[in-house]
């Protein structure tokens, strides 16, 4: 993360509404000077925010222009006025810029179930337009924050046909956090020459190790959105599959997601730990993702680590409910390089001792070897603590 | 429950072996006077302990005459050291009882790895059979608890062609509980006369609603067990089908079974509320218990529940991600009949008011209306407290 966060053609803007309490930044707004190419992903949650429906209707298109954005009010479950609403601040963003409204985008996150405040939005969100700037994404990813204890934003340049051209990214969430989107916002921006397909392809091909990576108690939102969007000002030759540097971009672009997404684990509702879970040694990909998920998401595994407890036997529990066939008597377990079983069995209280001190570290490598193929993945979750408790039985209050 | 919890024809004992830390009882043995029908379901898990493969094996040829049971010791992932010290205790007790070794079946939980204590067993477990008595099962009860707060145990009595016959059960298991038989044993004793395929099926029959509608953490066990043995002192016609007094018998069992399923529930670890999800309206069954058991196994759910908060959002979010189709906009959700949602939208701040009174007693049920069809689940689970966490976090320690 350098702390140039510039991205050329791209401006923001971020503002305290009085959708949450107090003086807290609630609202911002990302501006592409030119149409930009667009790809979004949603949430597969079958209750679906009045936001998404609406932005991913618009972004099919592939082109878009701004994407305002709102925390403290989720609008979802909020039926036909929900949807008005979510139209009419488009609108009334639409109309000081200048573009069409198809071309405003909209994200919210926070409570489900409440009606955005519109009467105060509507005198709000166009003060928005005149406080747009370069250097603004840093502020405009405050505004996006719900329990998070911090801001994610990441920034990488690279070389297009020895073109510098710059991918930045901003994201929130940190409970709800599941793979296929969980309760998680991620604007991905760059000056890159790319048409939508390609973009959506990048994007799809480096969600796999990043944002469906990711486990911080297993729950998935109403809202989850990820909007990414190129405007071509590095004007380079289009990228695309038959491109020389199509590998360079998709690393690029990988290396800023995967970024927000260990950024999120970190921040995790009180979380104390990072841990990832790597499963190699299987037959197939899915098998290790499906094993490396259940170890991730099992609470007796996360308060174990919480605890700091070498409790192996719960992830051969959590492995062997997992669903994926696998052969206990072949593997083994490593926390952070120190072997605690081996053949399915336990390697004795001494090697549990030295494992015992790497745990008491903030971060843990899990590695389970199925000794079965050759094929691995890797989840990355955090522990489940009294905070994550506190923080989730007192949200609305 | 009475307090009469004689099962005639049935002996008990318990004992403390050593295997727990102090002088808490960890050992037990029942046993059937004269050679007895059995029936046994055991987990799912890939992962199965040393006892689960044992007894499964043995159990098949649907009769048995003892059971042994330890606790402070699950006896997985022991490898053939651990097969070979399960059989060694069968063994033990088969000697003294005279019966066959084949005769006797085992159980074990507690920490998973640990190998059990053999030695100083094998001089404790011939001392339980001098030990057994018809007035044991309350003792036995408590000698296989582990995080347990309270033994749990239940006895009924009904009439079979104008006979009285008993059926008494216990159980243990607060934690790991889930559906699919979750670290949880079960033992049912009755003196109805029944074979073992027709026992066999009365209990698989009340499974379903019972111990395969409870979910404390979603997490299941190596060791689950569950195993009925009826001796037919009771003296009728074998019960079957085709009995005028199946009905009855199959009611009586479901029973025992629902009762100690909801005393594991109400034990939960660290639970400070019982609470009922019932998913009505359904197409399907099966449609219907996915969604109630996702909402019931939801962190956010279960943390604003032991908030006390009407997080419905939460509830709508969960059966969002349950897998199964359903109308958001027919929806309708209740809390101890307090209706908070309508056709998918919040009812107002005046009747979360009023449910939130509902809320903050002990006992609670969601009802979730689907307005989709006629069929209906139950599902039965508890909070996520500071307590689970605490209880958890320092579990082999």
């Amino acid at each position: 993360m350098g702390e140039n966060v510039q991205v050329p053609g791209f401006l923001f803007s971020s503002m305290s509404a009085g959708i949450k309490k107090g003086d807290e930044k609630d609202l911002c707004l990302i501006y592409s000077e030119t149409p930009a190419a667009a790809a979004g992903f949603f949430t597969r949650n079958r209750v679906k925010a009045a936001p998404v429906v609406l932005s991913k209707k618009r972004v099919r298109k592939g082109t878009a222009q701004a994407i305002v954005v709102n925390s403290g009010c989720a609008n979802a479950c909020t039926g036909d006025e929900g949807l008005s609403n979510a139209r009419r601040l488009c609108r009334l963003i639409a109309e000081p810029l200048g573009i069409q409204e198809e071309m405003v985008l909209i994200c919210s996150t926070g409570v489900i179930g409440a009606q955005l405040p519109i009467e105060s939005l509507e005198r709000k969100v166009p003060e928005l337009v005149p406080l747009l700037n370069l250097d603004g994404l840093k502020g405009a990813s405050e505004a996006i924050m719900t329990t998070d204890t911090r801001p994610k934003w990441c920034c990488e340049k690279g070389m297009i046909e020895g073109k510098e051209i710059t991918v930045a990214g901003m994201a929130k969430g940190s409970g709800m956090i599941c793979p296929d989107m969980a309760t998680m916002l991620c604007f991905l921006l760059t000056d890159a020459t790319i048409g939508a397909p390609d973009l959506q392809e990048a994007v799809l091909y480096g969600l796999n190790n990043s944002f469906h990576a990711i486990s911080i108690d297993g729950d998935t939102s109403t809202n989850d959105t990820l909007i990414a969007m190129a405007n071509g000002r590095a004007s380079h030759r289009p990228l695309n599959r038959v491109h020389p540097d199509w590998e360079k971009f998709n690393a690029l672009i990988q290396g800023v997601m995967k970024t927000l997404a260990i950024e999120l684990v970190r921040d995790g509702e009180g979380a104390s730990k990072f841990i990832e879970i790597q499963v190699k040694g299987a037959k197939r990909e899915r098998d290790a993702r499906k094993l490396a998920l259940t170890v991730a998401n099992s609470p007796l595994v996360k308060t174990a680590l919480f605890g700091e407890e070498v409790n192996w036997g719960r992830i051969m529990a959590a492995l062997g409910r997992a669903g994926p066939r696998f052969n206990p008597s072949t593997l083994g377990i490593w926390f952070n390089g120190v072997q605690v079983v081996e053949k399915g069995m336990g390697m004795g209280a001494e090697m549990e001792q030295t494992a015992l001190q790497e745990l008491r570290g903030n971060d843990l490598l899990i590695l389970i070897d199925l000794n079965g193929g050759s094929e691995s993945f890797s989840f990355y979750t955090s522990d489940l603590t009294y905070d994550y408790v506190k923080i989730n039985a007192s949200y609305k209050s």
